[in-house]
């Protein structure tokens, strides 16, 4: 084997989901990962996958999840599945050695979360989710507008859904409005963002209160397939400015994903945040200053359109090699440690999808952090 | 007089408020109407606001809203005072046989509304409020999109803000923050533009539910700055899908008008539904049947904007006309009526601004229609 194959992480896919095409072609893609193996709990299906993705010859098809994390070669895992299985076999995965990158929500509740994080952290792993976006350069030259340039002033509103219309396939078959699989729903699946780019937008200050909509829709499951949610920050910052945010996701309208932040001076808009449009390239608004002209006939500005190249890989490449940069660096310098900002990431995102839940399941009482 | 000015709807400006400004501009553009007087309280401030704007010398100039009341060549009004004038001099402008076109919010609540509209209605005048964005052929289009082609399928999902960051000037000063001259503040300035817009989104019928949500901030007025409402619709329609709307109005926040409408076959969005960016021209995104790509690395449609020309007369100057065809065709044609559209577009919004009020002051319980 080369240095370089050396240097490269070891993944194994425990779990053949259709969400795993797109990661295993992102850790091909990636410059410092290699797929090692794949796993699925029937071996036909395992095959099939391998098979239908064209995936290198040499890639280990293991017919169960324990196989998979009983190979030693096998350096991280890459976990697409239902939310439900996500604790026994991410900390199954912990206890064997592997770093463990997983798809969102993390897990059913903080609680299961915390089990995974602390048998991770124990073993010096790191831990990761797998929200795409915040791996995106437009991602990061959003945050440069927001944080470091204080264009857009205070935060004062942010607006963000996450909605996609589902087929009755999807609702009579699929493990996302399954209770016994998936319990949060839409809210889990969908939401996750909507909360996930309010925290992101508040540098991850945990808000004062959550409080679910009333127009929250239930399946016959109890499961949710559509919601939204109040966030307060009642908190002023240091120029007396509070942030409301409203969330909305639903597996009964047609695809969005919107995302706008209101400050003081300006606001930034954009109707792509999760998975942007095309891939090499993606573009957000932004709005400063805007005021009427004379007779309030028109405005002064029009909003500015920003396009930001993402050429080199794609956003869940660029995911894959933040994510295998953090676990080389532990593999190969003695004394690093897992990088504390993506489980923190991950679990204060989790603290509110169960905000809202236990708002939800309260009637739409508000939930006090 | 020529004919075609006898033709002329004669107005009177009742009230010298800074968008009188904007109206007496429509009302020389528009083809069919004529300011024929102004009024202040103050005939200083009457003169001022004449010779600021360059009216007609031949444009009288009275230092009573009684004395423009009182001039019989005066037949219809326009009305930009503080909310909690409307009543007395909206009745009273009636009473004297004047049409009434009123700035919204159209009163303090629907009964007050009421008492404006029975006035009008006993006197055969015409009423209609100073919504201007539902004149613009932009909304003509979208609204063809919406229910003529059914391009984006049953509505299940409305947003809608209408946002502005007020200076401390205005919340020291302006009437809107007052509570003895305007106690709906920012639900009655801003919030009637979002409501206006679920109501023209569903084709005015009422919703089933109105509940405000926790974010309401108000002043020391108890007058309410910044806002947010769920607007529910329980009836399914006639293929079982439900309609959830949520609005955001602020003083507190920089300039936001959006408007997105989700189907569920499409969606269709613009940033700047209430003032258009331009005069001239303005334009709107749709989206229809977007699904993800292989792999959901992209999306297979981009947004197609739609760009609607306005060219022969702005909103405003086309909202005087419809106004103006209306009252025109009562005087000339014995027996034509009162177009009841307009005062029950008025007296629904109001109902609506009333129902989050009242769960407002309720500390957000739902309020059934």
């Amino acid at each position: 084997m080369a240095e370089t194959e050396v240097a490269q992480v070891r993944f194994g896919i425990v779990g053949c989901a259709n969400i795993a095409r797109k990661v295993a072609r992102a850790i091909n893609l990636a410059s410092n990962s290699i797929l090692h193996a794949i796993a699925s709990r029937s071996i036909d299906k395992a095959k099939q996958f391998a098979s239908d993705n064209g995936l290198d010859p040499r890639v280990k098809i293991y017919g169960s999840y324990d196989q998979l994390l009983d190979d030693p070669s096998v350096e991280a895992v890459y976990m697409p599945l239902p939310t439900s299985l996500h604790v026994h076999w991410a900390v199954m995965a912990a206890q064997k050695g592997k770093h463990v990158l997983i798809e969102k929500p993390t897990a059913l509740d903080v609680g299961e979360l915390d089990t995974i994080l602390e048998a991770c952290q124990s073993n010096g792993l790191q831990f990761m989710d797998g929200s795409m976006w915040l791996h995106h350069p437009r991602t990061v030259k959003m945050k440069e507008m927001l944080f470091d340039s204080k264009l857009l002033g205070d935060v004062n509103y942010i607006y963000s859904t996450s909605t996609t219309s589902a087929s009755p396939e999807f609702f009579e078959n699929d493990i996302r409005v399954k209770g016994n699989l998936d319990s949060l729903g839409a809210l889990g699946d969908l939401g996750w963002y909507c909360l996930g780019a309010v925290l992101w937008a508040k540098n991850y200050q945990l808000p004062t209160v959550v409080t679910a909509l009333p127009d929250v829709t239930t399946n016959s499951d109890g499961v949710i397939v559509s919601c939204s949610a109040s966030i307060q920050y009642k908190e002023p910052s240091s120029s007396g400015a509070t942030t409301n945010a409203i969330i909305h996701c639903s597996f009964l309208a047609d695809t969005s994903m919107d995302l706008t932040i209101t400050g003081s001076k300006g606001s930034l808009n954009l109707n792509d945040f999760i998975i942007p449009q095309r891939e090499s390239s993606a573009s957000f608004e932004f709005t400063l200053g805007a005021k009427f002209v004379d007779l309030h006939i028109g405005w002064n500005v029009k909003p500015e359109r920003v396009v930001v190249n993402c050429d080199e890989l794609p956003q869940e490449g660029l995911m894959v090699e933040e994510f295998t940069r953090v676990v080389a660096g532990i593999r190969t310098t003695p004394g690093v440690l897992p990088d504390p900002k993506w489980p923190e990431i991950s679990r204060k995102t989790q603290m509110l999808v169960d905000a809202v839940k236990k708002s939800v399941d309260l009637g739409c009482k508000p939930v006090y952090f």
